[in-house]
């Protein structure tokens, strides 16, 4: 592949919103080829789960995945979620592939090992298979990633989405350069939350100062664990921003970096 | 391709068990590649769907799909399912990728026109997407359709896994040589239901008879119509039988022909 390859992860911020959803798949679909989409679920797994009494069940703000929680997160996320997505990308004239990391065996996990909490059906990435994804993309599709993987014996898992997008990019990063742009509900990583001002550049050293001022923190912290990851693992570019990313060239969003 | 492709459909009566599905899809997986498999709903999506509130509405027989409907139909086909099979066939060394019509534009169908009866987001099969099916199956795939297509607008429709199959079945013919399987309830089409006696050979003759004396009548009728739908657009054989029809070689069965 000669041009570089583009990994996006958009959150429930866009998933929630019919309106917000619509003009980022038209932004997504303008992107050119090769592109890769990974979504996570947003509150419908949440509403679906209510109305058929499946209880959410949360240790220290981390889901527990039982085994109906289980069904509803396929339900949603590899069902109704991707497919809505994977048609609306469709009539955009974008030739999407929706998948799980069951699907052609593109990405297995493991169960999370159980520790002082059983987190249940969640699984932690193992694998995964570039080659086949690098197929795909040679054959002009572009795969939408649903946060759903498997353990390659028969059980389907229950994975973080932005964990699915760095490791994707870390994997394909060995055969083609990919740049990771996670979409999340603020446009950047904050200075502070009062002013609401991006941060344009955020090296390593930076991040750990700002972990110790409590100024980053919370669900934050995975996420720019995540980025990091990528970086180190020969990601080109990762970048954070809002809603808008990829269609308003005027919009700031933070661009995480190694080094200053 | 050098060997004949297989298409086999299952129906409810393998869904709705976990034990007869475990063991149709050991069998199916041990059956040589390329091949695809084509599923329906079952009882799931019903049980889904009271859970929800869903109401099924059906006129003759025959489904009528609104808007919640379809939301659920999705889910449960497209997203557990279809995700349940595919993790169960990877954990047999087949190499399965889940798709609806929408995935790759692999099935675009139109919305059923409204005359005296408004089925809803029911989809009829206008195009399949033959050439990308081929690149699937030669980079060693099984695809594994859920009864989900779309009309290329963005519009996910519900369609009959039966006519997938057979869609599927004649726009193949047109590329390599194909047999399509049917799996369902009973053994084969039965001389009558009182002696459980299976037509060996079914010609087309045959057929409009059996119809007149109402020996073949109901949901028979479009399964059979699209058998020979698929014989009459080059399909090389058709066959309807049993659960063990795959497994077990001295299970009688019914070949449909067109001619004596």
């Amino acid at each position: 592949m000669t041009k570089r390859l583009k990994i996006v992860k958009i959150g429930g911020n866009i998933i929630n919103s019919e309106t917000a959803l619509n003009r980022f798949l038209k932004d997504f679909s303008a992107l050119e080829n090769p592109k890769i989409l990974v979504h996570g679920g947003g509150r419908k797994a949440t509403e679906v789960s209510k109305t058929l009494g499946v209880n959410s069940l949360m240790h220290n703000g981390r889901r527990i995945t039982d085994a109906s929680s289980l069904e509803v997160t396929v339900m949603v996320y590899a069902g109704l979620i991707n497919k809505k997505i994977v048609a609306a990308l469709q009539a955009m004239q974008s030739n999407a592939l929706g998948v799980s990391g069951a699907d052609a065996n593109l990405i297995q996990s493991r169960k999370r090992p159980v520790k002082e909490v059983d987190f249940g059906f969640v699984g932690d990435v193992e694998q995964v298979n570039a080659q086949m994804i690098l197929k795909l993309l040679e054959a002009g599709l572009v795969p939408v990633f649903s946060a759903i993987t498997h353990d390659g014996k028969g059980q389907l898992l229950n994975t973080n989405a932005d964990t699915i997008a760095a490791e994707l990019a870390v994997a394909l990063a060995e055969k083609t350069a990919v740049e990771l742009i996670y979409i999340f509900e603020k446009d950047g990583v904050l200075k502070n939350v009062q002013q609401n001002e991006v941060i344009e550049q955020l090296d390593w050293e930076t991040y750990q100062s700002l972990k110790q001022q409590k100024v980053i923190l919370d669900g934050m912290i995975p996420k720019l664990d995540n980025c990091f990851y990528a970086l180190q693992n020969g990601v080109k570019k990762v970048v954070i921003g809002g809603e808008k990313l990829l269609s308003d060239s005027g919009q700031k969003y933070t661009q995480v970096v190694l080094d200053e």
